[in-house]
Formats: C-alpha cells, structure tokens, sequence
C-alpha cells in the first residue's frame, strides 16, 4: 500500500520538481495539495499548482491557503522564481478548480480522516501548517511524519543567516517547531547536496515533453540566479519528497531547532544545537544526502511521469 | 432594529458584566459569543460563556475557539479572576453544548452572512480575531465596526507597559491592529473611569438573584485585588458593549496604535501616536467616559437581565 | 558650605536656564560642567556651554566628551532647539578653552576628589556617564547624589514611548540606571509641570539683559515648538538643579526603572515598575512638583545672575 | 625593523599560546597587553598576563581594564579555561605591577604615540577596545590594522550561533565592527584548522619548563573539553598573532559583519554577508590557514621562549 503524503508548496520551480517525484512514484499516493504565498503570491502559487497537476495528468485535489504570513509582512522570491513562479514557462490553463474550502481546513480534514497515515511535507514558508496547529492541534498527533525544506543550520540563502521559506514567516515556523511533532528539517546544507548538474540535465534528455515544455526552461532560468551559477541549482523541495520516499537516503542528527524571531539581522534563522539534552530535542536535522540514488529515484519518477503524458 | 454583536470573550468576571450588558440592552441582538484562553483556559472560559448565558436567560449560539496565542506560550490572569475565572462562584451546569463550529469559523460565517451589519467586539486576547483575519481577510470589510476591550496609551496592569489582553498575545493583537479595518481601541485609560464603586454596587441591591448570587460575589472576589482596592474594580469589558450601544458616551481620538512584540519590558504594549499624519491612523482611541450616563446604561440593562431570571 | 553640583549637559535650551539656575544659587557650587553630544552634536554643545559660561560671568571648568552614543547612531533634537542648540542666539564667542581632559575623566577625577560631596546631575543622554561608571565603577558610591533628567512613566516626547534624552542612548541609560545606585529620575511626566508660562515670562521682564539677550529669544523659539505650543515650553533641565538645590520641592515615589533597549516601537522607554518589590528599587521617581516654589526659586537665580552680568 | 603589536587579552589558555607566540617572534615588538574580563573575571586575566610575562622573561608594560561587558551582564567561559583561566597551573606570583592607567588610556596613548605603526590584536571580549574607539575615535586612523580573534561566518561555539568572545560583549563587537576601520576577523571557521594534536603536541616536548610546567597541564585541561575531545584543541587566540606576524599565512574574503544585539537565539552572532557590496564590506574574513606553516611559525616562537627562559 502506498504511503499517503500531502504536500503544502508555494510553486516555484523546485516545488514543481517535488510535485512530479511524489506524483511519479507508485510508492507514494498524493492525497492532496495546499498552496500558500511564498515563492510568489498565493494567486501564482495555486495557478501554478493546478497547472502542473494537470500538465502532469494528475488528479488530485488543491487546496488554496493563506495570502500572507502569520503576523509579519510578505516577501517574495520572485528573483529565483521568476514574476510568474515558473521562470517565465505559461502551462495550458487549468480546467479543474480548487476544492471548496481553506487549505487549513482541507489539511485538518484530510490528516483527522486517516490518523498516523499521511506524511506532511511543508516546502514553502509555514503559515498553513501553523494556522492548522493552532485551529486544531491534535494534527501534531495525526500526522504520520512532518518533514519540511527549510532552515539551516550553518548559512542561510535569503539572509546570510536564514533560509527562505523560515525568513518569509518566521513566527509560523517557531509555532511548527514548537508544536509537539519531531520536525524532519531538511535545510539547505542536505539541499546543496542535490545540485541539477549539467550531468543530471543530460538525464532530463529523455523525457519528452516534460523536459523541453517545463524542465528544460525553468531549470535554465533557475540555473541562472547567482547563487546556482557556480555548482548547479539546488532541488531544494524534492529532497523533502525523497525523505518521505526513502529516509534511508539520508542522514539525519537529532537536535533543538529554534527560530529566531525577534533579530535585527537573524531574523528566520533556524538555530541548530546538536549539543542540546534529548529532552529538548524537536528535530531530526538531515545531514547527508545519497546523492546518486536521489537522483536515480527522481529520474525513475519523472520517467514515470512523462511516459504518463504522452 | 437592534444592532448585531458579536462577542469574543474569556469569562472571566468583568466579561460576565459585559455579557449581562449585551443581553440586557433591547437596541442590541448578541448573534454569538465566541471564546478564548486569556483570563483563565478555554476549558473555563468556554464553560463559563455557557453557563452565564443560561443563568441570564440568553439563547445564544457558543462557539470555542483558539487555546492558547498565536505565537507565545500562555499567560492567565487566574489571580485576578480566580482560578476558575469567575472568582470561585460556581454557576448551575450548562445543557446547552458549544456549536461544532470552530470559533473561527463560526466568526467568519456570520460576518459573511450578514455584512455590514455586525459589531464585532473583542474583550479577550485577540487570537481568534487574528486566525480569521488570516484565514479570511475579507471579515475586515464585513464587519460593522470593531471594538476591543485591551491596551493602554499611558500604563499597563500586567507589567508597567502593557495590558493583559494585548500582552497575552501580542502578535494577534499586531495582526489585528495592522488589519486594515479602524480598531476602537477601549484602553485601560478609558476603564479606569468605570469603576464598580461602592455607590455603584448600592444601586446593584435590587437586582435579586442576579445580585446575590453572581454580582456580588464576583465584585467583592475582584475588587480585593490591589489593582483595584484603592478606588473599586474597573469593569473593563463592560466598556466595549457600551461603545456598541451608544458611542455618544465616549471621547476617542485618532491615532496610530502599533504593537511592540519585539521588547524585553515592552512586550504587548499599545504604543499609541496621536500626533502621526491621518493617514496612518489605524484606530480611534477611547479617552473620556461619560461615567454617569455609562452606569445609568448598564443598571437599565442589568434590570432588564434580573426581570427576565425571575 | 554650599552643595557641590556637576552638571553633564548638552546646551540646549532649557540646559541653558538650569545652568543660569545652578550658577545663581548661593547655595549651590557648580564644581564642572561636562558636555555630550544630544540636542545638537558636540561641537555645538561644548561651544554653548563656554559661551553661556562667559555670558553667565562664571569661572567653571568645561570638559568635552563623548560625541555620539555609547551603542548606536546619534539623533538630533534641532527642530526643537535650532541648529545651534540656541535657537539661533549668537552669544560672543568664548574665550576659555575647555579643560585638556575627556569629560569621562574629568568627571572620575572629580569625584574622586571630593567622595560623597558632589551631586551630579545629568541632564542630556547618559553617555558620559556610562563610559565613566564602566571606566571607574567606584563613581557610583563617590557621587552624593545622581539626578537626571530623563525618561517618563507615562507617555514619551520624541516617541509615544520615549523621553529624547534616553531615547538618544538607551545603553547608556541602562548602563546608569543599573549601576548600583538610586537614581533620581525627573522626568517629563515632572517637568511638565514646570512650563514657562506667560506668566512665568512677565516675571523675567526685570533681568536685563539676561532676558532680552537670552532667555527672551530662546524661550520664543522653543514655544513654537508644537509640544508647547499650547501649555508654555517645559523648562526640563532646570528642574534637575531645582532637586539639587531643595528636594522638598518635589514628591518622589520609589520604584524600578528598566531602560527598553530591544523594542521596535519602545526602543528609550524607561519602563517604571512602582509595585516591585523593595529590593528591586533602582530609582526615586519624581512625580509632583512644587511648581510655585519652583520658579520663585528659579527667578531668584536669575535675578542673582542678571545682577552679576551687569 | 619588528612590527609593533599591542595585544588586548582575557588570559586564558589559547591566550598564554597567543603571548608566548608574539614574545618568542623577532619580527614582532610586543608593545603591551591589555586586560579585560573574558574567559576568567578582571583579577584572574590580569594577573595571569602578569604571571605570564615574568613566566616567559618579558618585559612589558600591562594595563587592566574593563571589568564586565559594555552593557549587559558578564558571562565566563572558566568551563573551558578553568576557574583561575589557566587550568589550574599557579605560575609564581608576578612582581610587577600594571602600569597606573586604565587600560582604556594605555590603548589610546600608545595608538597616538605611534601612529600607522601598531597592529592592534583583540583576542577577548571587546569592551576595551569599544570604549577606547568611543573615548578617542582617531584610534581607528593611528591603529596600523586591526585584527580581532572572535566571531564565526558558520556556526558559534558557546551557543549554536554565536562564538564565546562576541557572546560576551555583543554590544562592544557592534562597536567595534561599525568604527570605521577594516577588521579582520580571525574567527571559529579559521581556528579550527589550529588544533593542537597529539602530533603538534610531540614536537612541544623539547621546549622543556615552558612545555612540562605550563604547555603540557594547560592543554591536557583544554583538550577535555568535550568541544576539543575529538579532533583536538583549537588554539584560537594564537591565530591572531599568527596574522599579525604572516598574513600569508591566511585566506581571507572581504564581507560586511553585523553583529546581532537583539536576537533571542543569535546575539552576539556575527552575521557574515560576503555578497554584500563592496562599499559596506568592513571586515577582512579569514577563511583558510596554512596549518602546517603555522605550527612551524609556531614552534620556532615557543623555541626561542624557551630557549630564553633556561
């Protein structure tokens, strides 16, 4: 029986990725997608998440969340991401709407109806996930596993010391981390391990249209922001999908994570003691990632998906 | 027609005076009380809104909300209120259960039901206005007016610069505050005017068991705190209905009111700037109580509440 | 024997008058002034306080000192003072050089000199004084007394939260008031008190030209300012001397004062606990001034200097 | 002719190294040290840069200063350094005594009495050198360069984000990074690569009463330290001489530092920007150490320590 995952994403090019890997392999069943600001706002992020699943032939329900972070002011990664989230690629324009009701509420709904089944992924910034905690806290019970791309614990990407999607909502992110739940933190030192190489691009060659209508633009667009120019854009949200697919992939050190929310240039870093007791641990950091088996489970999936398309 | 309000509260003694108020008032039609944690837990809170509201004779939806801030741990004001919120006094069990809705959601919903025609007040920590301000923003434009019970333009009670229910979670408050709607801000400047005095309670005498097995009790419990031993309990929450009822009663002032979340002895501070340019004014500020015209307006109630348990 | 007095100021308005106070009183023996950068930069101050010396007929030893805050930025309150801390008064150019040592030193060696003799008062930001108690700590126990204006228990000037002088350099004035001894804090809650009404003014018509060289232009420039355009200019600085000179002109209440350094919205409040415990008491609070006595022995002074200038 | 050094220390052990390191190079005039409180309070430092002194045959002039941070509490570190600074080793006691100025003075005189010709080395806490910088700012034109030991572009060591010199005087390191000159930072990503292993520590076994009565017992207590258990003592204060003798030795990238103040989880963290323009770089970073050489710089030092004191 496949293991059910719910994915809350703001698409972007990376959660694209993640969306596909789920989708591409049998061991996982999607059981839904939430959608939040993030990468761009929360208009491009559900247009964008609804344009993919059906470009991937998808049926799946989304769930539209919240606009904006939980107390602070929205910020964009629109540089990276492009205005439109997915570096400039327009998608066929999707025909299936977003299910009726909150992201909160479709994310609490699902995780009441099939307790210790789903595994959360968070990969954009953490307002849905927070929201839902504080409406109905008994998901940190629920939920078979929380994982989420994010954090760091030596440098940050946005700031020199926070990563994205914990800078764009630092508050969310300390009440997830406080919620109760060990977090899985895949941060960007397991990030940077999983680079879209011109190696890996030559792989893409073989998926048809799925890599010359999407993979092939937004990687070259991703591909060209400064931090990705030397080693390669980094696949950041799949490796959060990979954790759920196969945790052997990766190597992971318990710790206290806490959030910085009150910096005047800390602000959404993800503080990271190894050292601390085991009583105040709340985290299972990620460390090392297998490079080459990530890569052969992503290429297995999105052979999966392609052939699905054509 | 009467004027719709709806209370959010967490009973609570003088949310128990403001409840009688509402309910008392035939120019005001109380569509729902919601609760939260503040002055004691949810649990209490929740479970004295039903009993207050079958002890006064009210048919009133209940609806439970958030069990503790947004961001923060909990504080309770459980000295100021007793432990179980009502100064020790223990009221009948309620029959009537809670809706099963979320406070939330129950907030949400009658606003959209009825836009434009409901007086939202807060007259607790301001959790659950934040959580549906987020998870529909639109209820900003819906509401009538907002009015809350919390803040201070000059000192605090809980610490030297803040009020409890801003302190007891601050970056609701900043969220609620920065909504975009005008927040009638009834401050600690404004209750220390509204004092239950001993000429005051005097009038209380005819009330019957309204008096005698509530007023009574609660008062005296409240009025041994030192806060309020010099010049009698301020009946803080009393205040917002009030508004509601007949703002010809109060004073206010425009100005711009922000939150502190930031400080070390600042934390939930209402800091309130009469002299910044109208267009940053996000409140209008309670100054001045018309003392006398406020008691007359809450005996008439308080008689019609006593009439209508006898 | 008169009472020694040390002044650390920054010339300024209303430190011009509590210089003029300080020097007329026979009671009184001022033993320095310091100066620090605050209403205007240290150049101006420093040049202010050797003119008005010599305007005044004084022989006191002048020391410069620090020319921006302990911690962070400087900030200016020439809108309220004019660009040369005068209000654009021109006082002949002094001839006396300051003293060839910094103002921390001067200071030190002061009141090593004279243990338990000197009272010194503070009335600019505190950041003389901070560099002085970190570079000597025993100042704490060799000062008579420590006076400052500063700070407020209600409600701020430059800010909703913060009284200028400890807004301009909240470490210092966390640094003072932590140090170890009682500060006496007038801040403007007092001072208020003491507002150079037109009544006030038609009492300097006698002093000659103390008053039409001086006080006459600088106190027109500071009562346009809007703070005092309705209730007369506060003439905040004097009333530090008047303490030194008769505390039984003024009510002061214990208490412990906290500098916020950390707040967004509250960065200079000096956050006033009266309720805390007794051991926890760092500062006598004035709060009710004498105010009639006040300017009786205000005018004396200037009677006092106005005959010694003519 | 040799370069002038003036070394601000808090002895300490990798202090003792950093000492014995200046001394023993010719290349190198040690012009004085100053004290501060650090890893051990004021008394301790002093007088264990005293006992050192006369330990190592030095004749140079030492001046004591600041006894606790700028603003905050002090913090020690005498867990890792022992609770006389020296792991326990009594040195014979030291005859002479400091010089009879604060070291804040010393700093300064020595700066202006030779302009451009002194390197000023920080290898504590930073409060002296930020009270020198705001009592004579010129020290920033007079100093020759200025290199700190201190700080971290990764992770801390006595908190996850912060390191132990930086932590303890946060406000001072803010200071002191924004006064104008270029800093370098000799921090925990550089002195990791100084560690004093077991082969280092062979080669330490001819340097005879210098190795048997300080290096052996002063390294054996630091090596316990569960930070240096594994891969071996880091050496870090040493590292600083080691740039003033060779900055050949060293890799360094131009960044801007900030230092966190107000973080709840990162102050005293020195957030490194390396992308930030060049106009607000303001410290030199040193990244990379040539491991090998500087052992032998190292070693020939410690020879020629020893060799004088037999």
């Amino acid at each position: 029986m496949p293991k059910k995952v719910l994915i809350d994403c703001d698409p972007g090019i990376d959660d694209a990725l993640a969306i596909a890997f789920a989708h591409g392999r049998p061991e996982l069943e999607l059981v839904g997608l939430t959608t939040v600001a993030g990468n761009v706002g929360l208009a491009h992020t559900t247009n964008n998440a609804r344009c993919l699943a059906e470009f991937y032939g998808m049926d799946v329900p989304i769930a539209a969340g919240a606009d904006r972070p939980l107390v602070r002011e929205g910020v964009l990664a629109d540089q990276v991401h492009g205005g439109n989230g997915l570096g400039g690629v327009v998608l066929p324009a999707a025909a299936t709407p977003v299910v009726d009701r909150h992201a909160v509420d479709f994310l609490i709904d699902e995780l009441a109806a099939a307790p210790g089944q789903i595994s959360l992924l968070a990969v954009g910034p953490l307002t849905n996930i927070a929201l839902a905690v504080r409406k109905e806290p008994r998901i940190v019970e629920w939920a078979r596993e929380f994982v989420i791309m994010g954090g760091s614990y030596t440098r940050g990407n946005r700031t020199p010391a926070a990563e994205f999607n914990v800078l764009a909502d630092p508050e969310a992110a300390a009440v997830v981390f406080d919620a109760g739940w060990r977090t899985t933190m895949i941060g960007l030192d397991l990030t940077a391990q999983a680079r879209a190489t011109a190696d890996v691009r030559d792989r893409f060659a073989v998926l048809g249209r799925l890599e010359s209508e999407l993979l092939s633009p937004i990687l070259d667009f991703y591909g060209r922001h400064p931090h990705y120019r030397e080693h390669g854009p980094a696949v950041h949200d799949a490796c959060a999908v990979a954790y759920a697919l196969d945790p052997g992939l990766f190597t992971t050190v318990p710790a206290r994570v806490d959030v910085e929310i009150h910096g005047r240039f800390t602000s959404g870093m993800t503080v990271t003691d190894f050292a601390a007791p085991a009583a105040r641990h709340n985290a299972e950091v990620a460390t090392v990632l297998d490079t080459e088996r990530f890569w052969d489970r992503l290429l297995e999936a999105f052979s999966h998906v392609a052939t699905g398309m054509s």
